[in-house]
């Protein structure tokens, strides 16, 4: 198995990488995402969870993820949670993930802990300037997610860009690569793409 | 063919990323230097050649290393200058070198010109800290050219460091790939060698 871990701030592109490396290896993967870990914080009102800094690295039930990945390597089954991003807290719906002999996981703080970046066993920073960064951001959430442009513009600089410096962009130095424009870069695509593969040969060849 | 462009600052880490490539791949390939295509300056006298600041984009011929590499794309042999640092020009001797499937180039200020950044088909950029680039270039100027201390720090606030900073760092974002680190970053090396192996594999079995 090789686990992909695949970071980078807000908007910069990781989703996209991770889906075009899916694409292209061809073969049984999945993507888990940090956010599913995001603690319910069940103990706390609506109102309460609602305040609680989402981009800080304290939000992130880490520890579970890392657990999963471990139980992955040795051939388990594992239950992913489902995040409600309305409600700010775990639905009671899991998805089960198979130990696929690729695994990328894809977060804005995944190299942040130590213990995470353990499990990594390729570590890729998608680097996007800020203002692509926001604008992409903006768009999601105005069009996509139907939140007003003052409301995005305002969580943006009140926690997203410090916890970005604070944290998402010191996390860079423990990259293995770092990816100008993730989505869009071909020739990051193609190496990292080359990698999984030449694995993936090696292991139907250790079969035969 | 496959050129793939290696570029970064003094003492980051080139070299022995190219090197460690080429032991990987284990075919024939060749590293071609930037170096090798600053200007022979023969109209200047020795003292004026001194003064001349090699850390800038105007004192390499790019526009042969272009042709070369053109060259070389044709199925050409090419004959690569043999640069003398110590009189500073070039020498009367030349490097054959052939086309091979892979050639590597690499120098500090490869990804700066758009018609050698054309011709790259992979462009690598080794991010190594300041203060780790300077000891290296320090410990090798002193060591194994026995240069003095005072001359290569002085050498390296008042020409690498501010060319550094208006040339070399900003040509990063060309980058198809950022290293971290280069010559002991084996994930990077991994990566980039799976995807020559893959390409060699092919040209072998379209060989057959």
């Amino acid at each position: 198995m090789i686990i992909v871990g695949i970071a980078g701030g807000t908007g910069s592109g990781k989703t996209t990488f991770a889906q075009s490396l899916q694409r292209a290896i061809r073969h049984d993967s999945v993507i888990i995402s940090q956010d599913s870990y995001y603690y319910a914080n069940e103990h706390l009102s609506f109102a309460q969870r609602v305040k609680i800094n989402y981009d800080h690295p304290d939000a992130f039930e880490n520890a579970l993820l890392v657990e999963h990945l471990q139980r992955l390597k040795a051939g388990e089954k594992v239950r992913v949670p489902v995040y409600d991003f309305k409600e700010y807290t775990r639905t009671d719906r899991f998805v089960e993930v198979e130990p696929y002999p690729i695994i990328l996981v894809e977060g804005i703080l995944l190299l942040h802990d130590p213990a995470l970046r353990a499990e990594l066993d390729i570590k890729v920073f998608i680097d996007t300037d800020p203002d692509v960064r926001i604008l992409r951001r903006l768009m999601r959430d105005v069009t996509e997610r139907r939140r007003t442009m003052e409301s995005v513009v305002k969580q943006y600089l009140n926690t997203v860009k410090p916890m970005h410096e604070a944290f998402v962009e010191p996390s860079k130095k423990y990259a293995d690569l770092i990816v100008p424009e993730g989505g869009f870069n071909t020739v990051a695509l193609d190496v990292v793409t080359a990698m999984l593969r030449e694995y993936l040969r090696k292991q139907e060849e250790n079969k035969q």
